[in-house]
């Protein structure tokens, strides 16, 4: 009687009335109802990215929502700060050295969030940097950073800020219009709760101004094209009609709890999953946790392997395993998404039992209790403890 | 008690067990079971596309699967021959015009399919060109372009065949390695009777020797990536791994039918639709017509998008209309992919229908008598009619 749970930072679990809507005749894409239902679908991401600016959509992983990140928004020889922290950070390196654009990269040791001092004396260095490119949550170490300060820095200076929400959005805090963050790329597939196909991305005035004057190649991620046939429930080219259905779902789920209870939810998840780990004996990874996922360093007696396929062979449990450097030394496990306090206890009951089959001593059942009692006591009595 | 029936080039009806698939919990990308899936359609996607290549597949619409066909294959100065014949066949060029390469244009009058001996010309006219650009099915119009001719003037010179075969890939035929053409690009929605969202491509030695020199900025798009990781069963990006489930149901379809006989039967399937028109008194706008796609030339007392409008509003008929300059003047009823002979009967006698209700004097029932006619006589009688 095998039973799957995914805790994995993306794909996220989909909820079911949006596998059914997905499970419906397809529809023609320039039909009335596809037009009313991306229409709505960018009407409701706006409150998700917290914003007034006008959401687009592009076919294609969160990546390519990066890749129009820079090909829309800056020209050949242009200079901008890249925030390397891990795998993502980097990826925004590599998109920017691809298309030709000159990167002053802040390299962040893995685990650590970026010191925004540490940005500022580089803008102060390079007045003439065209923006800066940084990650809400960087989900291949499980690290936070705080987005806010980046762009107290920026909003007073010419430079773009420009997020990687992929992972974050809906789960950890961007406030886009209230901090002043230019751009804002995020996916379907993680706390959207869609399987994955489609990027979204915000761009405020600033930002637009910006694509005016970009010269570097772009045709299928033009965000000018993909704004403006959105804005009348059309698309540029045939989009991902399933996607969007299921998206639309999604979003009514987010949109009826609320941004900012969906964030809080995720907070309490997240601090339960930390607080568990305390209470195993055990250290996180990231020295600023973001909500979204949870990075912990497993003892060096634990085959990092070998304990991921026993969980999922045995326990139906997929978490992910560290990426890189980091394969074999960290779990991540994800709270992110459809998620709710009974899936946080399967995850974290399943991680104490499976750390006694791989012979390491841990109390079973301390991280449940402590999850338990951060659920029962609320976040103000999280915070008494830590 | 409305009933829906979809006879647009793309997205196309979706079998049942493929939309049952993607109401499945949704599986990690990293998974077991995601890893023998791509490998599977990819080794599957050969067959479609008859070569022995291997394919690769990007998370985009067709038209990602393009930008590719031209980042990846290209340098900055390069000069191509392009083939306009209609909306896909511009969209070549204005991807290379995007990406400052520069376009030796061959336009041909909507409706007509390009004549090898101009391309030949051009050829000889420039030995310096790296490609030419062309299409199987141009969907705009309904023309089927002779890529067998083309590619025996390609393939005995450097220069690349680059076919957009986005809507006609398993309904027209082309025979990749027979034929020696260097690069075929196709996508999901089409033949391939999957949702929206994946782009499938696959590149011969030649191609993949091109695509060592170029130097055109690719990120997301980075053929080599994708066909590298691909034989692995994995990805660069998190695919869209719903759709990867459908396109495995799809593809074990035809895979079960064989690509000879998926052929044979849009090759039927469209010549009953021609016998039908010319039942009607009416005309085909495509002087070499596809499988994929019949267009009609609609009389002149009648207002193509109100008899759009009426088909789908009446009849729960959806025909494509004409696009750009063709709007209002013709409808393009597709055949294509998960199509047999009852649904064409179902197009073409609402067809009747509808222009009988918009007023027009055709004789009712003589398009579907004559569609029968080319079923039950099967293709030879058709020949002998003809």
């Amino acid at each position: 009687m095998k039973k799957k749970w995914l805790f994995t930072p993306g794909p996220t679990p989909i909820p079911p009335e949006a596998l059914m809507a997905m499970a419906q005749p397809i529809d023609y894409h320039r039909s009335e109802d596809t037009v009313a239902l991306i229409k709505d679908v960018l009407e409701k991401l706006k409150h998700v990215f917290q914003t007034e600016n006008d959401v687009l959509f592009l076919t294609s992983s969160g990546t390519g929502g990066m890749e129009g990140a820079v090909a829309n928004l800056l020209s050949r020889g242009d200079k901008v700060i890249v925030i390397r922290s891990g795998k993502f950070g980097e990826r925004w390196g590599d998109i920017c050295t691809a298309f030709g654009v000159e990167i002053i990269p802040i390299d962040v040791t893995y685990g650590n969030s970026v010191d925004p001092q540490a940005v500022e004396t580089l803008l102060v260095e390079h007045p003439d940097v065209k923006a800066v490119y940084a990650t809400l949550c960087e989900t291949s170490t499980g690290v936070l950073h705080d987005i806010e300060a980046l762009a107290r820095l920026t909003r007073v200076r010419p430079t773009l800020l420009i997020v990687d929400a992929v992972s974050g959005l809906g789960a950890d805090d961007l406030q886009m219009d209230n901090w002043g963050v230019d751009v804002v790329v995020s996916c379907a597939q993680k706390g959207l709760m869609t399987p994955p196909g489609l990027s979204v991305v915000a761009l405020n005035q600033r930002a637009w101004e910006a694509v005016e004057r970009s010269d570097l190649p772009k045709y299928y991620f033009d965000f000018r094209k993909a704004y403006e046939t959105g804005l009348q429930g059309s698309v540029p080219y045939t989009p991902a009609v399933t996607l969007l259905t299921a998206l639309q779902c999604a979003l009514n789920r987010i949109c009826e709890e609320g941004i900012r209870r969906t964030i809080a939810r995720h907070s309490r998840l997240a601090a339960a999953t930390r607080s568990a780990v305390k209470a195993l004996g055990l250290s996180l990874f990231a020295v600023s946790p973001a909500n979204t996922v949870t990075s912990i360093r497993l003892p060096e007696v634990v085959d990092g392997k070998a304990f991921i396929n026993l969980m999922l062979d045995e326990y139906g449990i997929t978490y992910a395993g560290g990426q890189s450097q980091l394969s074999g030394k960290i779990v991540r496990i994800a709270h992110l998404g459809w998620m709710n306090e009974n899936d946080v206890i399967v995850a974290i009951s399943a991680f104490e039992r499976g750390l006694v089959e791989m012979g390491y001593d841990i109390p079973l059942g301390a991280g449940v209790t402590a999850a338990q009692e951060v659920f029962n006591g609320g976040s103000q009595s999280q915070k008494k403890k830590s």
